[in-house]
């Protein structure tokens, strides 16, 4: 396959991730979390997130979601989420059939919610008949590339608790946020009210793993057994944790994101004057979304693997790596040109 | 850690494995499995399975195990399995949350269903009050370290099959059945009947990797969207992929699961006749069970980690793996003499 | 209570009904289904729906629905409907927790599905991160009080057929329909198409028995196990049977619903022209939706109990009965007036 | 159909109970539980077990059984349960799919766990790859007829306390216990540690009802949610709760339950020195269980319905009514004699 803009997973391993799984290949550690590596990686996550956060290893980022909306919900409780959230669009109804609740959907101009959209939702609380509403998820940034300030994200979050609801954070690609906002982890997540993150790896350098993260004690009721059960606990987890000491000791997480996120400037850069190419979505992480003639995306994808993100409007997506390079940029615009 | 006989998921990666790894590790490849490793590697495991049998790569072995069973079963049926069963006693209920479905289990000597211990469970079929017998599901090698025959094989298939019944075997250590029976996979599984395997890699010398093999294709309906649901779908899949190439391309298998087996042959001699050790069940694969005296199990878990397998009984379970060495078992056994 | 216009399931039982329960009281009768009494009610309900129809009685509505979606879908299937369906907003969440499966839902102007409604949902056939489309659903008078044609009903039968999709109706007021439409239970359904339906008798006077009918008899497959397992095979079934027999046998399901609807005429007629009083959908069956002054609705709550159907909108739902009396209508419109 | 042994839900409905559903159908009443009905009957209800029960009616045994596991566990939990335990054997694995959760059985002499019997399966808390017991449930009278003594009841449940699970009953036939041990409902549950019961009214002369018992309040987080979930909320429930408010007001449960008492002991005596009978288990309620040759017991069947136990050893099962009369008696006998 050429290299392209199809996906951040399609891009491989960072060459210190790789080194550090290389390096934890010696002798016999205790599998399922009990290992020394296990140990360092938490303890570093625990330096971003604070002392009181509890750190699950996970295999990807279906199973961080799912186990996330498990800890928070029971059957007949309801998470409200975008309607172009991942766990509403790509999870197969994996959190219908492993939880067994309800996504109470919202159309977003821009994959946000917002407390006026999160308030369609908010009633027939205490009547029986119908699912209620317990959490409220975003993702940040969103599926849509687009970013959450922090004030945006207290305001989700003071909505969700004063309604005894929780807060949930999909962060697959919480390092690119984090680099966008020049925040920290702590001042996206923890500070701003969230209750429980899925904290990604594989999308920024990882070959595999992620994590949840309970900044709310009061989830972690279950956490371990659920998450056996849910077939995401890894025998071999040593090297999980040591792909995660390596990408959050140091700044290769940094260096990563703030690269893939350069990338997709440059690469928004390099388009936006084009005639016959509309930017469709703010770009403020590593992807950017525009509209094409229908001619021309479906004759680039024969050179470039991309998703057509809504094939009916003509909306397609280009997503930069933490290894996309100039050359990529360069190569695949003089390609788009040609064909405009 | 020390090194020792906890299990052979507390070994590390074969070299050979990490530096296939290593080799996928460039330029992009499409994720979720539509990828040039995927398509080498299945091609590989059709070469031992038939061109028939259906790959489909998963993390571990729960989900391994929970995706055969989810194609074999609908809430209402039953799948029979030792109670000594990885299905019924390692997963957390797994099989029971996921699908929904009733294990039926039997009591047995030496972890080995048998027709007559399987009949037991055969009837009420029709009978709308009763889960209906769906399945038969073995290990091979057993959770025991006890080997069925091809005969017993067969037997077992054959009257789960005249029963409209589907025979699974989860063969999370086939590789070592295979060298302990000197016959091929195939010759272990499809020609005898199995209609759907779980074939693992992570304990004989890969990092991660599982997979579920259909040799019935009459399992493979939905068999990709119920992967995504239950979060067994590797988006990076190359790596898991490029592991499977390097274990199965030549002998990399065979060789790992000759040096475990015959490791454990060479601690069973080296016990055997200790004063103060019983070995309960025939060594046949790489895991050697003894009894002994209490104080002396408990005082040599201080200095080795390894499960006790009935406390109360006081059995506990030895496992050699790819990487044990004969000075492990020197320095192992020395320590038990001191102690007894 | 007083009497009013809160449901149709606020009214009792049927004189003819609890005589067919008192008659059936003799003896001794086999139980869950395989009795005279079943048998005698499905042939007469075989008379109503073709020698084909295969019929299954349940307790109550949502069991009904729930164990129709649970013969169409398994859980990495979606069943379409109207936001407003009882499936989607009346069942807390029943078919996402029983089925695993997703509720693709459409708004609606008027509680209809359409072709070009459905439509919005027929894509990412294939995809395995998708939940994958496999049925349609609507109900027959929906919650609104509005009615499909039978050519409508046909249009989304083979709109749903030309995606190897299932269709669904649910009639737990199909009486009411019937009636309206002066067609037959076989007009409405097996004729356009409906692959399965949730045929209802409380709402119409049954003390309580509702019943599923499959059209499509691929769909019984494990269909009496799935029943039990879903806690809706009821022991004395006779008595649910007897009531079917009473309410289809002659004419009493026509007398009734044929009563309710020109209840709900009398009262919009009664209404309409009251200054003060919208009437916001058609009434086209035995439920009259208005808007409403707030503080006159609340007052008039206090006096009849009615639900508020959408409390931001001021729009309440009137719902007659088959005992719903001229002077029922007459104090109710006459407190309304006063209240105006 | 021939009156007979079958079950006692051959049985039809008590002339009372026809009587008080008679008279509550008048006018109309809140649906779903909101009505005079249920709150008069659930205080007759907590007359009986005490002011902090709290009682949900649901249509049949399995609901009530399948709502209080669900309200004790949740799917990384188990049950531990005899093997004969309805819950285990005739609800098609409904706790399994509904719940989720693990049943642990128990091989018993006699339908009864004891606290021996319970310990086999006290262990593993804490390992996250074994499902947690989290409750202990018994049936009383057993399945098999037999009787928990008081104290008996007592020690499983101090058993279970002190292990930080919950003591569940099905009682099912709950009124034929109480009478046989001339103890009050309280004594039987609540006084000896219940936490939650199924009580039953179908078995005893309803035509359909059961109940959720709550004796321990910290079981009911959620409990309307689920009930309406499962499909178990009935909308006519004043048709449910007018028939428990006859069979509780006055002494009709106990009339009934002491009759079909005393019909099995009547029938107990009348075979018992049958050459070629052979009781099997004590008749402490209203079955009596007996092994008979083979050709007798198939033969008699073509007379009388009634359970064949375990065909394998000849066992039947021969169980007594509210209805079942000297004469039925008579005859019976006199019908087996002529075949042995």
């Amino acid at each position: 396959m050429k290299r392209g803009f199809g996906s951040d997973n399609h891009s491989g391993i960072s060459p210190e991730v790789l080194e550090a799984i290389a390096r934890a290949n010696k002798d016999h550690a205790l599998a399922y979390g009990d290992d020394e590596y296990c140990e360092r990686a938490i303890a570093i996550m625990r330096g971003y997130f604070g002392k009181q956060a509890e750190v699950y290893f996970v295999f990807n980022g279906t199973g961080a979601n799912v186990l996330n909306i498990d800890l928070m919900c029971r059957s007949h409780h309801a998470v409200i989420c975008a309607d172009t959230a991942h766990i509403n669009v790509d999870e197969c109804g994996s959190p219908q059939r492993i939880v067994g609740c309800k996504l109470l959907t919202v159309a977003t101009p821009d994959g946000k919610l917002t407390p006026d959209l999160v308030r369609q939702h908010l009633h027939g609380f205490g009547f029986e008949h119908h699912s209620q509403p317990r959490a409220v998820s975003i993702t940040q940034p969103t599926e849509l590339g687009t970013l959450y300030t922090l004030e945006e994200i207290k305001a989700l979050a003071d909505l969700a608790h004063s309604h005894n609801m929780y807060f949930h954070m999909d962060g697959a690609r919480l390092a690119n946020a984090a680099v966008a906002l020049n925040a920290t982890f702590a001042e996206i997540t923890v500070q701003q009210g969230v209750d429980c993150l899925s904290f990604g790896g594989t999308k920024n350098g990882l070959m595999l793993g992620e994590s949840v993260v309970l900044l709310n004690p009061a989830l972690a009721d279950g956490v371990r057994y659920r998450r056996k059960q849910i077939s995401q606990l890894c025998s071999k987890m040593r090297f999980v944790a040591a792909q995660f000491e390596a990408y959050l000791t140091g700044d290769l997480w940094r260096r990563n994101a703030e690269h893939s996120n350069a990338m997709a400037q440059k690469l928004l850069q390099s388009v936006r004057d084009i005639k016959g190419v509309e930017v469709v979505y703010p770009v403020q992480a590593n992807s950017v979304f525009v509209r094409l003639p229908r001619d021309v995306w479906q004759e680039l994808q024969k050179q470039y693997f991309f998703y057509e993100w809504d094939e009916a409007d003509n909306v397609v997506r280009w997503m930069c790596s933490f290894d996309t390079t100039d050359e990529d940029i360069t190569n695949f615009t003089t390609a788009l040109k040609k064909l405009l």
